[in-house]
């Protein structure tokens, strides 16, 4: 498996791992032991994702049978918006530390650049965005900075080796590399072929900040959760198709050769055991260069997950 | 003429105004005077600009003939990316207000969310993008929150009745927000048919921030700088053209119509006595919805200003 070497630890960053958004908690620890059996090394947690205890049974179970090492393993989680603040931020790490039952994350990321009102985690966890009544957003005004520091001390604690920001733009990126004495090592963000997001990867690439593309089968997650129903999925779209007939391959494996052709990381999920194992063998194929502009020419500018869509004060893609 | 009442002076801020970039030195007191004997009664101005005692001798000028009173005018002016530092806020504005020959600045913006190394007045000023030495530009350590408190202070001193921000979007409105003693109360952006931005207007609606449009035609103003040559000019886009001939006006105020009619404001500049008068005219007009439409139809997500253009590591609209 390929990697990305991460600036200033040279950690190297598997460029295919594993997602565990909406990976189904009862089943979640078997599939993790599963996919580290496949081949994987990379786990993308969260928080959010409300199965970091399960994730972290499967792979203890693993490193217990001897599968792999830890220091094999890349393991990654992310800052929940309700957790920004200085008092909640390390407090919260090491809560999910001990959930996945690990010393370290080799990755922590802050998962939104939006700070929303602390929730007990003994009162709603994970909190998610509408509190506790389940209906309201309430903004925190936690300046991303204040996050940033405490982001910082998780390195310097060995909590995390790397720390790195998601659903981040411009003129925010810009500003952290201003005050950052650690600065960002890796950006998560959706990018798939309709919405491919050149000037932004072009801008981590100018920084040297590795880029984790998520979503990477577009609308497909979000069909799931009865999201955009209008728009055509990528894998019966024509340009996939009949890209993925030319290299013998499935549409989900031209989809993440196409990202990580590119230079990009992916974390793609499957409760599917085929799948998983599918997902895995991106590196043995090559698409041509006119089938990656082809496919690059889905561009739509289309995002599925913008929080401007649950609440307009938090348009951070605006 | 119409105004935008401001958050938290409740100032009018009028919805057309004269925009002074590119405005020749040698007559822009002239075209200031002319200006404001033809009715303007707002000026946006900017350090950039190079031309803030020629624009302020034009203010002068009329005020000592009697034309109008100071409260009747509303100048805006901006600070430029080398002065965002602590050090040099405060000094730099008051700095501006002594070339212009004023008490106060109605509204003074942040020109753009970048901070560029500190460059001596005497030694080159405007400063521009390049450094001294015409060619390097070099970034600074200075973050956005450092600069806003200076901003307020600005406020507090009465150097300015009101602030606000410039070249800003989303992720970085949001912080700015978190940390904010004083609100930003006016945004202005680049919008024009081939760049809408509805996202962000409808952003800084929710905010309750004004929003002041800036190359309303487009990519006018940077064909007289060699830019952008492969465009079709909306001057001469038949959407553009076919509404003028509907409403009987020309292209030009059919596109500041467009901007007004959504409730922005705009900042049109010209040389030419004339159309100086008409770029005033948008008032007494109103666009069909479906020639408004069409005429947002256009848009391209195509931007003329963009930092990222000229130093990658400035994208901040990536």
């Amino acid at each position: 498996m390929s990697s990305i070497v991460l600036k200033r630890t040279n950690q190297k960053m598997p460029v295919v791992g594993f997602g565990l958004w909406k990976v189904t908690k009862s089943s979640c620890a078997d599939t993790v032991y599963s996919a580290i059996k496949a081949g994987y090394r990379l786990f993308d947690g969260a928080g959010d994702y409300g199965n970091e205890k399960e994730a972290g049974e499967g792979v203890r179970r693993a490193l217990h049978d001897g599968i792999v090492k830890r220091e094999e393993l890349f393991i990654t989680s992310k800052l929940w918006n309700t957790f920004h603040s200085k008092e909640h931020v390390n407090n919260t790490a090491k809560m999910q530390l001990k959930l996945w039952g690990l010393d370290y994350f080799d990755l922590f990321l802050v998962h939104f650049p939006i700070a929303l009102e602390y929730i007990e985690p003994s009162k709603k966890y994970p909190p998610e965005w509408w509190g506790i009544d389940g209906t309201t957003v309430t903004l925190a005004k936690v300046p991303m900075a204040e996050t940033w520091v405490e982001m910082e001390k998780l390195v310097d604690e060995g909590v995390a080796k790397n720390i790195g920001i998601s659903n981040t733009s411009g003129s925010l990126i810009c500003d952290i590399y201003r005050y950052a004495r650690i600065e960002p090592q890796v950006l998560q963000v959706e990018i798939h072929p309709y919405l491919t997001q050149e000037p932004l990867l072009k801008f981590a690439k100018t920084l040297g900040m590795a880029v984790t593309a998520y979503s990477s089968f577009g609308p497909q997650s979000y069909f799931e959760l009865g999201m955009h129903g209008g728009v055509t999925a990528l894998f019966t779209h024509n340009a996939i198709t009949s890209a993925a007939s030319k290299v013998n391959r499935t549409p989900a494996q031209v989809l993440l050769r196409w990202a990580i052709q590119q230079g990009l990381a992916v974390v793609p999920k499957s409760n599917d055991p085929k799948r998983l194992v599918q997902n895995l063998a991106v590196e043995d194929f090559e698409l041509s260069e006119a089938d990656m502009k082809a496919i690059s020419g889905l561009n739509a500018n289309l995002r599925m997950n913008n929080p401007g869509d649950i609440d307009p004060r938090m348009a951070i893609f605006a």
